[in-house]
């Protein structure tokens, strides 16, 4: 149903080639089967370049693991309700070793945050000074 | 500013003193030093109940450990804004081992994926196949 | 901490006083004893105007009767997250009947739907033929 | 276009096909009727269990009656744009008695708190004290 | 997939049919080729009526021109994910005068201010003094 | 009540105060006078660093004009509810030229749009062909 007007690699300008390009290395793939997401922004190289450049430094592994990053990733998207992000960051977790039964624990998180979300908000609940920093 | 109804230790009806008695025992805390979230709940027992089980546990460590569901919490959290929740986990996260360089990773990945997921909705971005699940 | 610009009754333009005056009639009130929500609209009248009207027109008893208007907007203030919007429609909410058992019923309602919503995302469940009408 | 991994009510594991008998006997239906949220969930069975027992209480007439137990869900639903919820409490709504007058009194109230929600916000319109619970 | 109730312009109500034919008239189009969104609305004649009207005032160029109008008015619905309205108001932007450059610098001010309000919440910023309006 | 940690100019690490020299630099302000969200920055310098970078590319009038932008971010902020961003974007936007008349204008749309955005989702309304970009 969705129509976003997608750019083939070979149709793109030469900075959405060369992002397409940097990314397809990166993963070890061929630059034709990009995913939609960089089809979808070679329109707008600008918008494109940073957010490449974003993702490359801030998924890689660091003080957090590479899992754990998509599992952040994949929380917000749920919260966010964006169904692209949570069917690419699904498929990413698992190429990362999401198994089913973290899978499952993940989303028990999430309901029981989305929870305490709505209560502490609905009860007007005060910050307890416990939880400042000194 | 905020003026919740908060219900102390000693003024609670007895299904929520209950609830708290079990916390503060997991938690080797006193109970008269409970988190504000749980002296704004005791007014309603059944939701208060069923909130304090559900946390008990899908909090607890599984297939993935205790500060890695802090984390899903935390990005939950930011994601909806609750600035409750976001002091609260966010000690939470600290008292399980969350470093301030771990803390500047967390955050950098949930400002990534909130690009990301409006980047995926304003440029309507159709599910690639591979990523569904066979 | 917050720090509206609150405009008082008796400096109100013209257009102005006659909202607050149309309201304060309706709850037989003092016009100097109108909520801060139209003290902040005041310096804005065509919105002011607008949302006075709509809300008179929307929220009176019809096929709904009021206490159900209420918890309706009850309920989706609590999902945005409205502070204000909390306070104000849940005094409302008791003023035309909501007891300390409904409000606990009401909000473990909003808290399953906070769930289900989130479910359907997290698995992005097709809708079934059965829901929609014909 | 969505794919979801849904399970049929004969391929589900033990845990998950007593879940949607229960289900199916308390609307009377065929197990292999059940609706698509719960073949999406079949495959973790602890959120599932969790996720139906809530529903069973909380949606059960009490001092809340059946129809505005739907609103506040469908409202809920509404204002986080869940689009399964919509289709599917819409029809759960209209099956205990919305008509299509309380249906359009019903979205006239959404949209006046969805306004009233971010002015309240824009404003930075601080809480009246006659609003606070004594 | 989506299978709104859509009713086409002869079929309408009169009070609905007196929508379409002055917004029609104000397009000039022929009032059967309305958009979809007024033939969903076409069941709910009060709430077609109210939003039309405030569309038409609203949305007219006063202060701010018809551009500058639809950029704002495309910024909150792509914030809240709405994709018809994306698509929509998107359409209406480029046919009031919005380039391929202006779309790129609108999504780039849209990226920065997702990022811009969690970074704000993440971190509990309060507001400056220097911010309030005196 | 906000109890953020803020960190002082001279308090800074050095990447913290390069960061904020520039931005002072560009508003020709003292750097000890710079707006908290730096403050707070202050501790996570990568994440600083890329919002700063990104924030004045972003914001600098190109194609649209400063004060389009800033109307941009608030409309942005007002749909998220993030209350430091509508007040310090705000005070940017009354910086740059928005007036009283202008301020209405845009909070007029904004409403408009929360509406429309909502009206699309509850009748789940199907995008026109007509709004496809060929």
């Amino acid at each position: 149903m969705t129509m976003a007007r997608l750019t083939e690699y070979e149709d793109m300008n030469p900075r959405a080639k060369a992002v397409v390009e940097t990314i397809a290395r990166g993963r070890n793939v061929d630059p034709g089967r990009i995913n939609n997401v960089w089809k979808a922004l070679a329109r707008h190289p600008a918008v494109m370049e940073r957010f490449a450049d974003q993702m490359r430094v801030v998924m890689a592994p660091g003080k957090l693991d590479a899992l754990t990053k998509e599992l952040i990733y994949l929380a917000v998207s749920v919260a966010n309700q964006c169904e692209y992000c949570i069917a690419s960051h699904g498929a990413m977790a698992r190429n990362k070793g999401m198994t089913e039964e973290m899978h499952e624990e993940f989303l028990a998180v999430v309901l029981a945050a989305q929870q305490g979300n709505k209560i502490a908000v609905a009860y007007r609940v005060p910050v307890d000074d416990a939880f400042e920093e000194k």
